[in-house]
């Protein structure tokens, strides 16, 4: 197709269901999302795609809003980008955006905000058609107690416990703005929705502290316990890291 | 396992994604939900089973609240059945009760109520998570006038308009009590909502409502059309038959 000379940044905003995929990340031998993304963004401009993303999902993880960065020198307009990609892509990836971005925008080092959603089916006859998108726990959970308990990791702290080993990084220090635990009703089932907002997310972060405060809803520490670990700095000390199907990244927020 | 010799009638209550399957009734060579039960079944009781459900679902439509009953000499009590039935089912179908039915009980004559949902989802970027439960159309539908002419369809009525060939029955007069549409937003899609209850459809009514009423959204026809498409009772003059995916069967309300 058309290739132009000049070199253009271009932001894309995608939604995908982890189930089939080894995760974000291009690996040998397994089927990722970037590699269905790098691919049919070959088919189109017959040019070459390194893409960088915003947060690297685990396998099973899912997103709503995921940020991608791509270098370019397609002269095809954004909207026409969107519409090829869409076409040639599977069914379970999506690209909601393409946009212009700024020079040198990558999707990794412009993340200043992500939001992540966690959901649980507590008790009742599992939600065959949650099976892939929801934690099913067989019991009830004590959402007020994992309420107090959320209110206590909020704010700027050390997160070394809630890290998993895999990915060192230089501070384990983030600003967890918010971390709600609510439950919701419908028809079908009873289900509990935990949100957390930050600046950024340690490796398994989220699934550790939804593992934590399951502890807490289950009744097997008290509301006190996960600022004990927080405190503690000790990944040793957290409850097991919540299983990958039940994670989705909802958006991000980019600093320009 | 232990066989007894009073025959029991059951009753079971069971949900499923149509997704990967044929529909309900068994045939050869292709998936069906019926021959997954009954091989679970006959694993478990050692009994041959012919199963007999309430509605039988077409390729791909969803079932909330099936009801199956089931002839048997077994004496393992429901809520062991129920487990075991769990246990040896495929995840895309689940027993959520096994009760003890009155001497006689089948669930296709029983049924003297059924109710029906269907999804659409009216533009924007197709939901992925909904790709296989959802009818997904680009352009926006108009609720107000699917609404108005959805009333016009309500009551006692020969509906042969509505029906499909395939399945020709004594009597095309149905009591439709409840044919209604709304709108539901959520933050990632809107999506239109139209639920029919009655004493019974034809083959394909409800698919057939939905797409008459969805031209109707579209604005190709106007809100008097389906009243007149319902007095005409001639099959040619409805709308295009709505695909299965959006189509579950909700509950099924039985006269013992």
């Amino acid at each position: 197709m058309t290739a132009g000379v000049v070199v253009r940044f271009l932001k894309l905003t995608v939604a995908y269901d982890g189930t089939a995929y080894a995760g974000w990340q291009q690996q040998r031998r397994r089927r990722s999302v970037q590699q269905q993304l790098q691919e049919a963004w070959e088919r189109i401009t017959g040019e070459p795609a390194r893409m960088a993303a915003s947060s690297r999902t685990d396998a099973g993880v899912h997103a709503l809003g995921q940020v991608v960065s791509c270098e370019s020198r397609t002269a095809l307009a954004p909207h026409v980008l969107q519409r090829a990609l869409n076409a040639r892509l599977p069914e379970d990836i999506r690209v909601h955006e393409v946009a212009e971005a700024p020079t040198g925008f990558h999707a990794t080092r412009a993340a200043v905000g992500k939001r992540y959603r966690y959901l649980i089916q507590d008790g009742g006859t599992p939600d065959l058609f949650l099976r892939d998108y929801c934690w099913y726990l067989p019991r009830e959970l004590d959402v007020a107690a994992m309420q107090q308990a959320a209110r206590t990791l909020v704010g700027q702290h050390d997160f070394a416990s809630f890290q998993n080993a895999g990915s060192p990084r230089t501070s384990t220090v983030r600003n967890l703005r918010e971390l709600t635990v609510a439950r919701r009703r419908d028809e079908r089932a009873d289900r509990v929705v935990i949100e957390a907002e930050g600046d950024g997310f340690l490796y398994n972060m989220v699934r550790n502290l939804v593992g934590t405060l399951v502890e807490v809803g289950q009744g097997r520490r008290d509301a006190r316990w996960p600022a004990q670990v927080l405190a503690a700095r000790r990944r040793s000390l957290a409850g097991r890291t919540a299983p990958p199907h039940g994670l989705f990244l909802v958006s991000v927020a980019c600093d320009r």
